[in-house]
């Protein structure tokens, strides 16, 4: 592959090809990829791999980590993505720029339950998800004017084949007395952690009091919510603002 | 500081009152911050720092680096923050939660400029700054609705005293003939950077050809756009898509 020595904006690669974020090229990542959040995360599945050959590893300055080998024989990538919105567009993007054919990404993650029968410790397999996004304009209406605070997205479908497999595949190889595993209708992602997730921040204004029961009245089959936890923390009342309490006199350093 | 043992979902916290994704603690923080993307462009300015007394860091699992030293004597902390708004948002909520009092934050990073007069190795200080959102409903328009693909923020506007403090005092101590020091009327940022910031990338569905010319009729005082450079690679006609050329065969590892 020619790839040019001048930096390319439209996407932006290394004289030895590799894209500029993600920091691999062509040869280096796998078809079939299990991303992650968290490299810790990324790390304890690593260690399931094959001992040989020995798994390819990298980590960009940007926050990636890859790591390429087999499991049981057949090849795999995990990549840890870090967090937010931004990160999984690089991701994407940028994999899709070094890898030929068909790319199979399954998202492994912790999440919170918005439907009390999903109880701590279930495994849940999306069908669909939509996106809570800040709605800048909101904290600029001119008076009188109603602009909501947060835009939700149509639900967007996951790959139908590839959820039904994983939820089978789950289903007979994970499930315990402890771990329900299910098919959840509908999944909700944010923009950010603290306000488009719902959570009460008297720092800041954020006008997110009513954010999840109206997301539950337009999609009561909402059934999770990335990465919050209705129970037992989300209630009527705001928690109290532990974190707001003054903190000790600050000790000089040395 | 009491600190609750149990997790609390609306701002979470280990025992010890470390913010969680930040991962830092009352006292390892300054009032004064001075903000990057990247640990290694963080490093380079914590050399600068005095060598005594010895600087606290830090870098969390979660991606963020904080450095707390001083400078010629006076307290700051650097906190690498990695990419993306929802890694802002994680660090201006935790942050907050752990320094009392008021908060001086000053982001320093590259990006493209939109003003042909402004000129690569200048350093720009922006005004305001508007937010480019993609509107996740543009690709579930029903037919003949027309939903714009991108939401554009009204311009926010940054601290006026210390915008004009920081233009003022990088105008005295680094412009020269290769460096312009500018007041920016404008800066945009995106929410991400392929297809949000005018990129054009024939592997996915943008619908953002006219972006960057939207943005300019809108709003023809945008000088920068962040990270985007308009020359010399965005035109009328689309780049050639050098990244879609198919990879050699994949050497099996091992």
């Amino acid at each position: 592959m020619t790839v040019p020595k001048t930096m390319n904006a439209n996407f932006p690669m290394d004289e030895q090809g590799h894209v500029h974020h993600v920091g691999v090229r062509a040869g280096q990542v796998s078809n079939l990829i299990l991303t992650v959040g968290d490299p810790a995360r990324l790390n304890r599945i690593a260690s399931l791999l094959d001992a040989e050959p020995k798994p390819f590893e990298n980590t960009s300055s940007r926050g990636f980590t890859v790591v390429t080998g087999r499991y049981q024989g057949v090849e795999v990538s995990l990549v840890a993505i870090g967090m937010g919105i931004a990160m999984v567009d690089f991701f994407v993007r940028e994999i899709r720029a070094v890898v030929s054919g068909d790319i199979t990404i399954i998202r492994f993650g912790s999440c919170g339950s918005l439907d009390p029968t999903l109880r701590v410790g279930s495994i849940g397999v999306p069908e669909r998800a939509v996106q809570i996004s800040t709605n800048y304009a909101h904290w600029h209406a001119k008076k009188g004017e109603e602009v909501p605070g947060y835009l939700v997205s149509p639900p967007i479908t996951a790959d139908a084949e590839l959820q039904a497999h994983l939820f089978s595949t789950l289903s007979t190889s994970v499930s315990s007395p402890t771990c329900e595993v299910r098919s959840l209708p509908l999944h909700a992602s944010a923009d950010t952690f603290y306000s488009s997730q719902g959570r009460l921040d008297p720092n800041f204004q954020d006008d997110n009091t009513n954010l999840l029961d109206s997301l539950l009245a337009r999609y009561p089959d909402c059934a999770s919510l990335e990465d919050r936890w209705k129970q037992p923390t989300y209630s009527t009342s705001p928690p109290s603002p532990t974190h707001l309490q003054p903190p000790p006199p600050r000790p000089r350093r040395g």
